[in-house]
């Protein structure tokens, strides 16, 4: 019999410290893409393992931002990996309060939450360690080990993830699986359980007047010129131009469909209770959207949203693109970012060999391609430990939990799938939180009944401890 | 007999002074694009029309940034209307010293150079105000009446142009001709005059998911639902590859090159001229050129660049167009700003209404279209006075110019010639400066005995201006 009960009531008791740690994790900056406060963010990261009780705790040096490694060797019998990240997104507009102030208010139908950049990850990172904190006040230590990979890239790709991973190798090859701590609910206390996610291969296409031997070389000319001077932006346009059907919504990069897999009984099971309840996909972002393609909908909606890969410009640029940059140029360079979200089967290096194909055949060979991402996706089974170790958990929380095949979305959860072998569990705690990608960005800190707050956040965190440290023994 | 070897003289006396006034005004940051300083430059250029004695000036409030008006009425037979613009770029990158610190400094071969951003044009109207307070010191008037309509919106398309025109076109009707005061030597002393300048229709396309009725509303999505959500960008790309073919440099819209006008004997003779002298087509930006399209050279890339119109893509953007912005979105909206550099017989309006229904007939008619400058062309003839007036002044100061048929630039000189009927004169004062889109950004003031420096380049002003009253009478 453990003291489970011990701890949930250990956090409740405990609520103002751990939030105060929260708040004390948010109020660093940590912003990837503008270099903002990293290694300090790294440092108080470090320090919070270390006070956990880490043996093992160290920044670990990147050619990019430094990352944070720790292992707690409970002298268990099973061990987790866990994948944590304490970079966000830049501060960007639509912000009432200081981001870094960190300030508590309500929020209908909230009793509480917690604003600032970071409350997605960071809230949710030290909640799991304020969990983890109980379950040692009151037990003395943890039912399992626990191995963290900590990177400060998340928002700039991961690309040093297999460099940490191979650095630990040693102890990490001893994981029985991995875990990414977050949370489940929606924003009226829905739950969704994902069995993994797709993978990710995020390009940059460019297009250079240096590259293709003509056109202005080393910097742009002026626009006047465009009469007599080759152009290497209306070039990037007809080369990007051969590789996607917007109005077929198809890839036209040769091969890329190949190996494709459709859903298994399993997931057509999982998709038809889906359609059932009337689930759509709606990705993280801040948009309606009116309106799928084709006007699809239910089970074909859903099956396309699980099982097609994805080819998204997210990002294009060339010359002029805003206010207070010099006007009237023939660019020498025009540049274009696209992620592809791929299903397990469809591995990213090759689809890369695929795109680099593609473009050769058509004649532009001269345009770049640079890889800035490369995670493959990771693919649960839903009778996997890990996963019947969540389900059970988040099935004892609410009812009726919404499980879906798979997440459109992706992150380096695949990278430890694929390096390490093995299954690779994303978030499974009670709360909600939004606004990562904008501005006001919270997470619930007392809810309304339905969605958690930081107590049942921290609780149901550590009733994941416990239920897959005993599985397929009962855990409570 | 005019005093006009006095005023030379008296302009020598007064460099100090004149440099003063200069640094003054360079000093005093005005960049529209930023929306930096706008309203205090054009105080102090009113001040400067007003301390010339002009009985009539005043602000000019626009929608946009304010323009100054100014009435030199000298009782002169002979009336020019003077466009001139106080706005400059951004500031950006490279600079060595503070860019309003306004530094004079060697700068080999030349003895002495202005650094600042605005040392191109706000120089030079300086420049040319000095010279005519040194006539006006020596003679007591002016030998012509001059009416300056000044603006602050060059960098951000000149739009109110038409505007400022008509407001006080119960004097410009009265104008002869017009001149853009400006220099008209390169690095190496050579001299460059040109008779006209193309116009310059520039548009920005969007395409937008409310707009397009499918794909995101009101903001991105997460780029994991590109599965099932349209795609804006992947349609933009769609639609411009339709326009432009960069293989064969050739505008696709129907009837673009409808009424495009070749050489005509005079002009052809001009550009053998400059063949024989091995001239080539730079433009004003930074970059080399090693190739021009299709290997072409001589004649035949003289009169491409004269006589062929442009689509010039010189901004292109959606999504993630650099750091500190939001990644992995499928961008709501992208867009494209386009410049056409057209010869006299293509008119801005016409062409943009071509390029409407391109894209109506080709099933884009939910992208938009908004002119962002519409300017027509400025034709002088070789024979015109104004062109005669400055042509004798410059073989006067330097042996043998070079005289192109046309410019490729644009500028809002051709608002002046469509709406007053006018012919208007481009830069032909004795004197060089570079950097006006890029970092230390410079005037030549004490030349090398090729470059006129600050004083050559006042006196040729001064000539300018007792040529064109005296046209086609000696002036000397």
């Amino acid at each position: 019999m453990t003291k489970r009960l011990e701890v949930h009531q250990h956090i409740k008791e405990h609520r103002d410290q751990h939030l105060a740690r929260i708040r004390e994790f948010m109020a660093q900056p940590s912003v990837s893409v503008d270099d903002m406060g990293m290694r300090e963010c790294a440092e108080l990261q470090l320090k919070y393992y270390q006070e956990l009780g880490c043996k093992e705790a160290e920044i670990v040096e990147t050619p990019g931002f430094p990352g944070v490694w720790a292992y707690y060797d409970a002298g268990a019998a099973k061990t987790l990996a866990v994948y944590t990240y304490f970079d966000t997104n830049a501060v960007g507009d639509g912000w009432t309060n200081d981001p870094y102030d960190v300030v508590l208010a309500e929020r209908a139908p909230f009793k509480e939450v917690l604003y600032g950049r970071g409350a997605g990850n960071k809230g949710t990172s030290v909640a799991f360690l304020n969990a983890l904190s109980s379950i040692i006040a009151v037990e003395g230590t943890l039912p399992v080990n626990l191995m963290f990979v900590t990177e400060g890239e998340e928002f700039v790709g991961s690309l040093n993830i297999p460099m940490m991973i191979d650095k630990y190798r040693h102890h990490l090859s001893k994981a029985d699986a991995g875990i990414s701590p977050g949370r489940c609910q929606s924003a009226n206390g829905d739950v969704t359980f994902h069995l993994g996610n797709k993978g990710n291969l995020h390009i940059e296409l460019e297009c250079s007047g240096d590259m293709w031997g003509k056109g202005p070389h080393g910097g742009p000319a002026h626009s006047s010129a465009a009469c007599v001077v080759d152009h290497p932006v209306w070039r990037l346009v007809q080369a990007l131009a051969t590789m996607y059907d917007p109005e077929e919504n198809r890839i036209l990069v040769e091969g890329f469909y190949d190996g494709l897999l459709g859903p298994t009984e399993e997931d057509l099971e999982l998709i038809d209770e889906l359609v059932e309840r009337g689930l759509v996909p709606g990705g993280s972002g801040a948009a309606g959207i009116p309106r799928y393609i084709d006007g699809i909908s239910g089970r074909d909606l859903l099956i396309r949203y699980c099982f097609q890969p994805t080819m998204n410009i997210n990002g294009l640029r060339a010359g002029y693109t805003g206010p207070g940059t010099i006007l009237w140029t023939l660019p020498n360079t025009a540049r274009c970012t696209i992620d592809h979200r791929l299903p397990p089967n469809l591995q990213p290096p090759e689809i890369a060999e695929k795109i680099r194909t593609h473009l050769d055949k058509h004649g532009y060979s001269d345009i770049s391609m640079k890889i800035l991402m490369d995670v493959t996706a990771n693919k649960l089974g839903v009778n996997d430990d890990i996963a019947q170790a969540g389900l059970r958990v988040i099935r004892d929380w609410v009812d009726n939990p919404a499980v879906w095949p798979r997440q459109g979305a992706s992150g380096p959860t695949g990278v430890f799938s694929k390096m390490l072998g093995i299954k690779v569990l994303g978030g499974t705690g009670m709360g909600f939180g939004s606004g990562h990608t904008g501005g006001d960005e919270f997470m619930v800190t007392e809810g309304d009944g339905k969605v958690g707050g930081l107590v049942e956040l921290e609780q149901s965190l550590v009733d994941l401890m416990y239920s897959y440290a005993a599985y397929p023994n009962e855990y409570k």
